[in-house]
């Protein structure tokens, strides 16, 4: 756990606020043996997408590993520990072949599993090749994403199909995928603090999103059956808009569509974007996303299906003084310094979310190290996990009073969501 | 204590002198809770200049503490902890308000004195907001520069008047800042090194200053009131020039014109230049000066009022030719080592000046630690510190022997030095 | 010792084979008092080519030691110690003299043995300059490289002479020096390592040096009297060529022209090149070079006699892309860690020389360890040692099986190196 800072009740106490606590190291830390990097390797994560392979390996590195991702011209996809088993050199400079890679150094040839189909040099009665292999990771591809499993071979968990993507009328696309220079849980947190949408993304630097976004919402944490969601009500007009973002076990989040305006009346829509949050290393964070894209015409607006970048992730310019005249996530995430101090926040009604998002983490973490399984873990591949990101706008007379009217929207805001998780709306074509 | 290295007295001997001793961290490291950087926010320090500051913040470190500065459009300037007391998002990245700054993520609002005046998104009966406090250090703003304060807030100093800026018939005028990669230690001491002078700036690169520094002075080292001050003594041809520059308490330093040549006899004039030596961090130093300018033409040459920089004191060009061809105070000082190792040194009698400088610093550590006001603090708001930097010329004829002659301008330069303690001629207007 | 990975015996095993052991330190730092680094300063090392003195100084890094090197107005070499004995400034911005350099900071002006000649700002009775020495190594020129000698002054060996560098008809040429961003020693040991010849630099890019590199050749590693050689013995038509390149006592090289075919008949040829494998510091090092160049004409290729750089050695543009997919020496070294990990390593039967090599460094730091000279010290200025490197090719019917093929190459390339050590060819001509 992280120390804490004096709690400082007067003015001009700088001198007596300067020593900075370390970090939560439980919840942040993610390379191999750390108790978060270990509770993170029990589920798929994605690395790549489909179409960044091609006759070139690509250097990766992940949770705090340094990998090899290619495909071969057989198709097949490796992920492969990134120095070669034999003298180390590095299979960023292998020849990628019909089956396998090759190190430069000395010609090693490496099946996507990590066996050795060949060690030119050795004799050829030498029967190192079918003894030794080189550290490999499963791969899975879908939806143009390249996910790997980086935990206990013998806890590998059925790869997730989440009810979202096989909406009907709907396709899945391969979306941007950035880097920021801090901690994981920082970036990943964000998503379940929907104060910010209202500040940040708004009255800051004007709209990033629709004006409505402007209004601070009344606004619950549930706890889902695969991770948590927030909930947000606004009063727009006659209407009262709901609006739902889902954090997913441990560190996939679905977006509803930054479009919604609340205006029209509609039932649940479903989210824009699912998006993993992959720690790159402790201090290094990559984003990668799938966008869900409507098949009929003037559902997605057209900036997000041709793959324009979400507003705000990432510096509008290399200019320190367009930064500051217009932050976005990316400002305010990486300032909190490249791994967050939790012993130096204050947390307020606004950081519930956060809260909520943090205990699910640490008891994700708690199972791992008792050795029991973590929530979130895809129970078949064919069944598909129930999730809940959407808006929906449903017509709703004004409260009588500012107390009532905060009591309607509130009760709306919670029988919408009591409702989805007894019947997933993403699952009911299925019946 | 530092370590020393051993005394090397064979030739070619390299290979016994080979381990680089630790610094003296007791009179370098200027962190919170080190013995100097504690002995160094008990007084007021500059940290930025007045027109610095527009409608953005400005990042500050100094002393190894992060801090945000602004202005804001209430004309109040704070100086707060860079980041927010509630996520930790940076300040640097907030709005600078009517009162006040605002965080970019969430919206609190801070004033100057560290108090929170808003908290958006938490309710309106939260009472956080009136029990918490941003850290924060206090403000003055003088001649164009930004002073803080960032030592213990019960031993907060009057804020000091020099005598030399209050000189009638010179006006102060913001001048320069510029950083030095190197501790400050080293680029402080220089200017208690006389013998530079008539090295650095004269013989290697061909006159910086007047072709008659390039003489080597008789030197006398004095501790004054107020710090201590070089007495340099020079024959110029029926006159005996004698400059003085000091080294006020802790880290000022005020530099008698460079314009000098002492072929005119003439009494006292004052300095040129008032200058901090202010840390940034253990390896980093910012300088921040204010010149002193007459107000009468023809005084102070165009060059200095109209902003030149000082020879010497940043690098020529980026072309490392033409720095070793013309190297300066930042080459000699800041390849001293980014924090310059005392158990390597050989000090010898041009030195003198430079033990005499650390020693008072040590001094000044020694009181804080034991918990005694530290030399130098200011006694009052309004009562002038005497200081003594200048050039005085006076007649005289020359020794008869080269000894007397030696003596002769020593004994001019103490004479002088003993008049102006006993009656500062800075202060002799307000009589 | 470095700990040892575990063998990884499993498809996927990636999770089992994540922690990365550390270096071998005993074979790989060298700094001053590491095992290496004294083995390594036991010998003359060069660290600078005579036309690179100008009238400038020169700073130099080397085993950890920073050091400046000059050549003053009359001529003399000196190689101190970078920073200045009295304050700490660097030498590198002092001013070459007449005799010796001068610091630009008080004007100390230091011999090449590292005496102290002035103290400008000193007393004229000032003793400090007769008892003080600047930190100096010995320096030696030769064929325009300038060497130095680090190790205790009481162990210095001769200058060595070795019988390549003397051969008629042959002059040495300065050639390229370059750094790479990695350990000494996987630098060094890639000469012992044949097999990725034919295999970087054939079969991989193309072929670098010519075709016949291509085919793995039979390799046998041999101890010599000077350090160790590689014999790799290739069938061309109706030739067996067989080819020597040298490993000297500790850092030294002598490569074969990699111009020979192997089609015509011809006896031992030498070396086409001389290289130092200079540590600058743990993970930084610099190759030096002298090529041998026949002064007959078509003997030694023009590119390599105008300063051609070797193929391989440097990235072949600041591309990744294109260094990928021409990877070279460069990469294939480099990219084994900044500091290669043995503890991860499968040695196999091409690594043999590897083994030898690391093997005979290993004696070498015992022998100084146990104060004892490591093998390879010049015993005379005068005899010149004995080195092997070169192709000699000769005509030999194929035989009749495989395996009477190989005893046959293999026994021609065994035959040679017993007589060359018997007879050094290099030396025939001085009987």
């Amino acid at each position: 756990m992280s120390t804490r800072a004096p709690f400082m009740n007067t003015e001009y106490s700088g001198y007596y606020h300067r020593d900075v606590p370390k970090e939560n190291e439980e919840l942040t830390h993610v390379g191999p043996n750390t108790p978060c990097g270990e509770y993170l390797r029990r589920f798929w994560q994605p690395v790549a997408y489909s179409d960044e392979l091609t006759d070139l390996p690509k250097k990766l590195r992940i949770m705090g590993e340094d990998l090899v991702i290619y495909r071969d011209f057989g198709g097949n996809v490796g992920l492969l520990e990134l120095h070669c088993a034999h003298r180390g050199t590095s299979l960023e400079y292998g020849l990628v072949s019909q089956c396998g890679i090759r190190c430069c150094y000395h010609g090693w040839l490496f099946d996507r599993n990590g066996a050795i189909l060949e060690t030119p040099g050795e004799p050829a009665d030498s029967t190192l090749k079918d003894r030794l292999f080189q550290g490999a990771y499963p791969i899975h591809e879908s939806n143009g994403l390249i996910f790997t499993y980086m935990g206990p071979p013998e806890n590998r968990p059925h790869f997730p199909l989440y009810d979202s993507m096989i909406r009907p009328g709907y396709k899945m696309m391969p979306g941007q995928s950035y880097i920021l220079p801090c901690n994981w849980l920082q970036v990943a947190e964000n998503s379940m603090d929907p104060v910010h949408t209202s500040f940040l993304h708004t009255i800051v630097t004007g709209s990033q999103f629709t004006d409505e976004f402007g209004v601070i919402p009344e606004l619950e944490y549930v706890e889902t059956p695969s991770g948590m969601v927030y909930v947000a009500g606004r009063r727009v007009g006659n209407n009262v808009w709901i609006r739902m973002v889902d954090n997913v076990h441990p560190n996939m989040q679905q977006v509803a569509p930054v479009w919604e305006n609340g205006r029209d009346v509609h039932p649940f829509d479903g989210p824009m974007m699912t998006r993993w949050i992959v720690p790159i290393d402790d201090e290094k964070t990559m984003l990668i996303e799938l966008r869900h894209i409507s098949e009929e015409d003037e559902v997605t607006p057209a900036w997000w299906a041709d793959g324009t970048m979400l507003p705000a992730q990432v510096p509008i310019s290399d200019s320190l003084e367009e930064q500051q005249r217009q932050p976005g996530d990316y400002e305010a995430q990486t300032s909190q310094r490249s791994i967050a101090v939790h012993g130096l926040e204050h947390l307020g009604a606004t950081d519930r979310g956060v809260i909520v998002y943090r205990r699910q983490i640490r008891q994700g973490i708690q199972a791992v190290k008792e050795g029991r399984d973590p929530l979130g873990l895809s129970p078949s591949a064919d069944i598909p996990i129930p999730t809940f990101s959407n808006d929906e706008v449903v017509e709703a007379r004004r409260g009588a009073t500012p107390v009532e009217e905060v009591k309607l929207i509130k009760d709306i805001g919670h029988r919408l969501i009591e409702e989805y998780i007894e019947d997933p709306p993403n699952l009911r074509h299925l019946k």
